[in-house]
């Protein structure tokens, strides 16, 4: 068993942020600089080749914590970020730039790498997760969800939320090449489901999207296309409605 | 020409309610019961077989009032609500039930008197414009938008938005059996658009609904797919944020 351990803490436009290690997993955790402990907690997840602090998903971070009190938590996917690659992580990542040097589809390459990742990045979140609720001032009884992203936050938080019953609300999204265990997942998933599809999305086709959504085995689930390409999710696309309407908003102190 | 004449005024819940007639055409505007002039316009349809105040439609009407500032104008379609029936609208009826007790498709019935109701009450819908905007609460310089609805009043409001300049931002929905004209309506539309998707809609095929978004041509169109059959839009598909975003905010005085 390892232990959370924060190595790094700063505080900016009302934002903690604070940088942890559990074993080899590296991870940020941003909340309210003054908020009530036991706020809902929001696991993150970025991009194929991005890492924790990208900067759409910092944006995205900052936003929950000042408008809705939320803790937000993200942890860089194995090989990627401040991790260690192993020889399989750079086989795959210079595949894929020569598929995508040479025009090719990507799609053999990125759903076999994107299942090994996620085989490997499902058991460390749940023992990250474990691990924060185990922090006073997060506990074992706030709500969880899981928010988002698309692309590889997607091919590992559909098996995650499949897996964990502690997550009980979900965003994911198309942009990734969809494969039979990634599909045999969204069936399993039973939560309230947001599902973000880029309609012109370059990498992927719309109607395996369309079909990833479909499989989603939620009662509720509300996918939002938008015009654009696969890296062009809109600003306006706010998580914060979907994720108060199903983990309510922490109380914060009025300014 | 006919001129504007209110028929009938009421007052509830902060809501002014106005019932209009322009020659044979019957309409419903509400106003917040104090706002400033000028404020947004909203303009919206009714589903098939519906009315100008069928209930979801109005609390979404009076949603738009108290929380943005919004005037909101409803009219009832040829040979709907407090209009007369012709006898092709008893004929068109009379088809549409024999196929829906039959279980037979809609299709055919249904977007041939579709098409013929948009004939008829697009130039409805631009009279009643100019009478609104020659009222001096609204103005000539106030913003538009087509604020829904899905089924009938997406097949009337499309060739609406597409025909008229003043309409800057349009909500749609799917709900309603695709047919060329509709498609090519769709192709000639380029203000921002937000279209609303019953996902397992029994009286439409999915793939049609999609390719009506898809046909749509603006450079912003975002498409909001719900789980759930033809009624059965969720309540949480709050229209305000889409309106906000293009439309502004009426300045509301403080409660």
């Amino acid at each position: 068993m390892h232990s959370l351990r924060f190595t790094a803490s700063a505080t900016s436009d009302g934002v903690l942020e604070r940088d942890f290690t559990l074993g080899e997993v590296t991870g940020v955790l941003w909340s309210p600089a003054s908020g009530p402990d036991h706020a809902p907690l929001i696991l993150m997840g970025h991009g194929g080749g991005l890492h924790k602090k990208t900067p759409a998903l910092m944006a995205r971070a900052r936003h929950l914590a000042t408008t809705c009190g939320y803790t937000v938590a993200a942890i860089d996917a194995p090989g990627h970020g401040d991790r260690p690659r192993s020889a399989e992580d750079d086989q795959a990542r210079a595949e894929l730039r020569r598929a995508v040097a040479a025009g090719e589809p990507i799609g053999p390459v990125s759903s076999r790498y994107g299942a090994s990742l996620a085989e490997r990045a499902v058991p460390e979140w749940r023992a990250v997760l474990d691990a924060l609720q185990d922090l006073p001032e997060i506990g074992a009884d706030t709500p969880i969800a899981y928010g988002g992203g698309i692309t590889l936050g997607t091919a590992i938080g559909m098996p995650l939320t499949a897996a964990d019953p502690r997550i009980t609300a979900a965003i994911f999204g198309g942009g990734f090449v969809v494969h039979d265990a990634l599909l045999e997942a969204a069936r399993r998933i039973t939560v309230p489901v947001l599902f973000l599809l880029q309609w012109d999305d370059e990498h992927v086709d719309r109607q395996s999207a369309l079909g990833l959504f479909d499989a989603i085995g939620s009662r509720e689930k509300t996918m939002h296309a938008n015009l654009g390409g696969h890296g062009g999710v809109p600003a306006f696309e706010d998580p914060a409605p979907f994720l108060v309407r199903h983990l309510g908003r922490a109380t914060l102190s009025p300014a």
